[in-house]
């Protein structure tokens, strides 16, 4: 029988329309919301309309004049993306149960909005239209550089040439251009950001889905930050392959644990050294005891408890093979999906995790000391593991790992301490530990989302 | 060593200042909001400057005349409940370290804010304006009909006068009200709800409690509606007295789960039989047969599930006492807070079920079939009951109570099943298993809050 989180509790399809004008963060926004749904195991998809306007008009001169609205060839090209992504969202809907779908592009106009607003009545899909809306110099320029960066229109342009160009853009785009308004727009669903989030105003969000979305991006910052995140020293339970328990650490260790103040100042580079950080470690000793020698505030979490392996707690992976043979197998099965007799599965886990991936979202600089199974469900959020791969992934013990969120992609530091640890990798068939054959998939830096591709 | 769930992470008092003309629901969300900050253990108490100017002005005639703002006695008084109100709730920041203090007022003047706003900041107080903004007359009239069912201000005025002379109070406030403004109040902190949440304003919304405030009112709606609490049947656990587990039910249990249809239909009443409710219960067995001879939706929830034993699942109290003596004694001491090695506590359960309570202010008809310590946590929710007395409350076996919320209080009924169960009760400083002498406590139907206290 299914077990159900919140997410499960409605039944409805909804198609989030971005609306604003280019270099808003339409994209960075989108790929976000997508990255935070999947991972609560929401099927969310995002349609970049800029992507199909690429591949539709690839042989075109892409400059600011394409985008006039006075450009008929433009304007066919551009007509013809917007429909091309909004067939394959439906598609998408309708043929592999879709959930949430955003569609991705400037929606600038009240007219192409209607007709969205139409198409999703008709395929009894919940439209809520999200527009990012700034005045802020600064953000703009910054969003442009990001852009510029990043984006297959501007990959042989000089720097200063691509700026002009997309100003020019952004200009055609504000000729036409019509904001989302409370008294115009009274019986839509509709986010408006105003600057990022200093201001929001919320119009007719009635489902739970929605209220969700809102709360995630109510919640997003911009400002630079770096996450850290190791699992305690070696413990004595590692040392006997036993799983769960709270042990103490290992002579080992506490070694690590010693080390660790060096490892995080050698992360931060002598520039940033006197950088502030919160330590977050869960309730157990084994994570404390790793977290004693750092001179940072600490606060302790139950919710990065390990997965609670219920009556397998204590034993050792041979142990749960002799006694609970089928069990051994259905978790190799889905690991993802199999809950311990008593105990967490991996999807429980993320369940418990979600408010601290939302605190972890409005925070700054922050070290997480946790464990194996948790630091998984951790790292799968940032780098946008699917669930299939992340209860596989190999975190090794004594292993600092810096993560560094940028706008569209995370960069990952792994500074190991050269202590030696036992490996408590368990791979797929067996009940023996040892060294992981996908370990170097946590270490490839792996794009968070797809390159920015400004919208249609 | 304190353990931490997120309201622990900042360091930030908050003055939430109600904005609203009378009769816009303002003392209900204050009191709503209060309710469930103390439920997530977040220090928070409402001032509310009715009841302030009502022991002020004790001898003085109180008609729609008093709120004349060119009645200089009315004004008079009003302004020393105000003064009176603030100088208690900053009292209570400084002597009692309060949180989260609400001013519950109408606050009508961009000129009283300041008068506010600059206390807080002297004191380092975030204020938090809340305003309650409402056209729909329908609204206003059930509001003004609560309030008359309920204010001492017209205890001996019969109904149609009461009426009158309400929007006539209303009436002189509208002279003066000034609404909020992201133009005009672009620099502060505030929340603009509009006819309750069908739309909403947020500006320069900063900080975790503030951010987890607009979510909890973003959720609540007004509809009627009421929620079931069942314990599971009796199950062969509770038989032996034996905790936690995931044991069948008893012969007993299964009489009651084929009761509970009837009784659930009895609770209902003939004109609402067709009613559509959802059964949520635990991912254990006990609940799932409970809940399997009703005929409506079912979901299971993991957060659902019974208090984690650790160490102890499957043990009697009285092996408890004899194997581990000291945490015997100190769960008696503080059983809110004491954690089973390596289980729960009841402040741990309660950060698991906040989602549920988020969601439960969503939804509408919901029966829960849940475990002993999680229903008295939400019993405490939505009953108003202090943490220290919540552990102790009993909920028998094969009783159903069902839960009305209404505006100002909570209407409870208990359906008693008459099938004969064990009684899982175990009072302080003993390991025996009885009839609880405090079983009354949750069968009163006490207050959720205070009665309406409409505003100076």
């Amino acid at each position: 029988m299914p077990v159900y989180s919140i997410s499960h509790v409605e039944n409805v399809r909804v198609c989030v329309v971005m609306v604003g004008l280019p270099a808003r963060g339409k994209s960075l926004i989108s790929q976000k919301i997508v990255r935070y749904l999947s991972w609560l195991s929401i099927k969310s998809r995002c349609f970049n309309v800029g992507s199909y306007r690429r591949e539709i008009a690839k042989d075109a001169v892409i400059d600011a004049e394409f985008f006039d609205p006075l450009n008929t060839e433009g304007l066919h090209y551009r007509q013809q993306a917007i429909d091309a992504a909004i067939f394959d969202m439906m598609k998408w809907f309708t043929e592999e149960n879709g959930v949430v779908g955003i569609l991705d592009a400037t929606n600038s106009t009240r007219k192409r909005r209607e007709m969205i607003l139409r198409l999703c009545r008709e395929n009894h899909i919940e439209p809520l239209f999200l527009e990012s809306w700034c005045n802020d110099k600064e953000l703009i320029l910054q969003n442009i550089a990001d852009v510029k960066t990043t984006s297959p229109d501007y990959i042989k342009t000089p720097n200063d040439i691509a700026t002009q160009d997309f100003l020019k853009r952004i200009e055609f785009y504000e000729t036409v251009y019509e904001t989302m308004d409370t008294a115009k727009d009274a019986n839509l669903t509709f986010i408006k950001l105003v600057n990022v989030n200093s201001q929001i105003v919320l119009n007719r969000i009635e489902t739970y889905l929605e209220s969700r979305i809102v709360y995630y991006v109510m919640n997003l910052h911009i400002k630079p930050r770096s996450i850290w995140l190791s699992r305690h020293g070696e413990s004595e339970f590692n040392l006997t392959g036993q799983i769960g328990g709270d042990a103490n650490l290992s002579e080992r260790g506490w070694r690590y644990a010693k080390k660790l103040p060096d490892l995080v100042l050698k992360s931060l580079g002598e520039e940033l050294k006197h950088t502030n950080l919160t330590v977050w470690t869960s309730t157990l000793k084994r994570t404390q005891q790793t977290a004693s020698f750092l001179p940072y505030k600490k606060l302790q979490w139950k919710a990065l408890d390990e997965l609670d392996a219920g009556e397998c707690d204590g034993m050792t992976y041979e142990e749960i093979e002799e006694r609970f043979p089928d069990d051994f197998k259905a978790r190799d099965d889905d690991k993802y999906e199999y809950r311990y007799r008593g105990g967490e599965s991996y999807r429980d886990i993320v369940i418990r995790l979600e408010p601290i991936i939302m605190e972890l979202e409005r925070q700054e600089n922050i070290l997480i000391i946790t464990h194996q199974a948790v630091l998984r469900c951790l790292y799968a959020y940032f780098m946008n593991v699917p669930q299939e791969e992340s209860p596989w992934m190999s975190i090794p013990l004594h292993t600092l790992i810096k993560l560094e969120p940028r706008a569209y992609s995370t960069l990952v530091t792994r500074i190991k301490a050269d202590i030696p640890a036992v490996s408590t990798y368990k791979e797929k068939g067996t009940s023996q530990l040892g060294e992981a054959k996908t370990g170097e998939l946590i270490f490839k830096s792996r794009d968070l989302i797809n390159n920015s591709e400004e919208a249609l």
